[in-house]
């Protein structure tokens, strides 16, 4: 049982993570990746105090560092559902299962079903999880839509379920894949089908497929947690960060503009501080 | 004519200074020390994610630093009247007279030091801010000196650290104290030691301390610009750090709690962005 689970690995969630350590909490930070890649990404940050002229990857680095110094438990590992019994949270990850007091929900950008059809096909054909709900596709045909290496992975797992898996990555680089998956080209444009997915459109050609797998950066926000107040395409906080739901705080880019990481690691702090006194039935 | 005007020269102030110049703006940062002494005193900081175990007086020269690089112009003066004519604002120092089309107010939590020795051991025993020092008191024998109900919460947080914490209260009124802490009477007279605090002094006796903590309300901020809306003893605010007067932006300890370097710096950058925005008539 943790004191506060952070769900996410940037600089918001991170800064969530060092300043409930300093209050003594214990606190596991949840994350697909070591460091959120869009930090890891940034070719050079100037804009956050008292580090300057640094590349994304030299800041992604001191965070991960100072994290480690403070005793976080870092996890790898993504949360795909969230949800509540009496006064425990609980978070349902790809590897484990994890049980918090407290939630301090720090995802990023938020989200959205972008392509045609997929928030209509979810759990009808459409996944965000291959490890999860790729044995349901066991001997069909899927596409995989990953906008990260990371769907590299996964996408091999189908390979031994599925008679085919097309790959469509939204990234450049090497892919490290199974020799039977095919990688395709294009855009995804639309999902369709009747009770069940049934087909794929690129703005090449289509597939006819049983499942779409799709990875992003991250869960779409109002799947998440179902009952978390939005404004707009944000989480909805107050000045302490925290949500409509008592006990899950929220911090960073998930909370809105603007997207920088100043804001994101003050409202860690504050988020984490929030989630103390929350602990301490002070609020 | 500037565009951003910055009162106050802490994390503050520095942070929506670095971010003004970012954008291009002509940024004036006018305090009254080079940086605030709150933040060059503090012995070590922990929790400002990414400069782990590093002095307030390293991090204050980073600070300084980052913000010459970016071409701030930073102006030691004391602003003591700040007031509008038409579209532009103007702000009276000790030293010259500042115009600005924009201003930050990051003028932190105005401390007097009452108590004879206080000023003299500050840094060095003395402290404004439990949840901030209270790490380096851990084990040893603690005055809190408060004119607050708000004291009780963080002399509750030295409860778990500290060997003994006497907490000292110059108001009325039932306490919210944790039982290890023996409330004492009298009048604060004297804080004394030779290198570092050794006792305290009340009117009544005298108590063998390592530390002294004070809690105190500030001078009122809204003596600086009169009409300026605040919510108990802090400067009200949006969460894109706008006051109630269009124009005037606020950041960090004179928006409100918790006192702490990356919420103030989080701030800063979001004030000098809706600044930014101001000035482009985009709010």
């Amino acid at each position: 049982m943790y004191d506060i689970l952070i769900v996410g690995g940037g600089p918001a969630g991170y800064s969530a993570a060092i300043n409930g350590r300093r209050r003594n909490k214990r606190v596991a930070l949840v994350s697909k990746e070591p460091v959120s890649s869009r930090l890891r990404q940034a070719h050079r940050v100037d804009n956050y105090l008292g580090l300057a002229e640094i590349s994304g990857a030299e800041m992604a680095e001191k965070f991960r560092q100072h994290a480690v110094r403070e005793g976080v438990e870092i996890k790898e590992d993504e949360i795909l559902n969230l949800w509540q019994e009496e006064e425990v949270f609980y978070g349902l990850g790809k590897n484990e299962q994890y049980k918090a007091r407290s939630v301090i929900l720090a995802i990023g950008i938020p989200q959205k079903a972008t392509i045609e059809g997929e928030a209509d096909f979810v759990g009808r054909g459409v996944s965000y999880c291959a490890t999860c709900d790729g044995m349901f596709f066991r001997g069909q045909k899927v596409v995989f839509v990953s906008q990260l290496p990371e769907g590299e992975k996964e996408a091999n797992f189908l390979a031994d379920l599925c008679e085919k898996v097309f790959y469509l990555p939204q990234y450049k680089g090497d892919y490290d894949l199974d020799p039977r998956i095919e990688v395709i080209s294009g855009k995804p444009k639309k999902i369709y089908g009747t009770e069940r997915v049934t087909a794929f459109v690129t703005s090449e050609r289509e597939y006819e497929v049983g499942g779409v797998f799709i990875e992003r950066a991250g869960i779409p926000l109002d799947r998440l947690y179902p009952g978390l107040e939005m404004q707009g395409e944000a989480i909805k906080v107050t000045r302490e960060m925290a949500t409509n739901v008592p006990g899950i705080f929220a911090a960073g880019d998930c909370t809105g503009r603007p997207w920088q990481i100043a804001k994101a690691a003050g409202e860690g702090q504050v988020a984490a501080l929030s989630a103390v006194d929350f602990l301490a039935g002070n609020k």
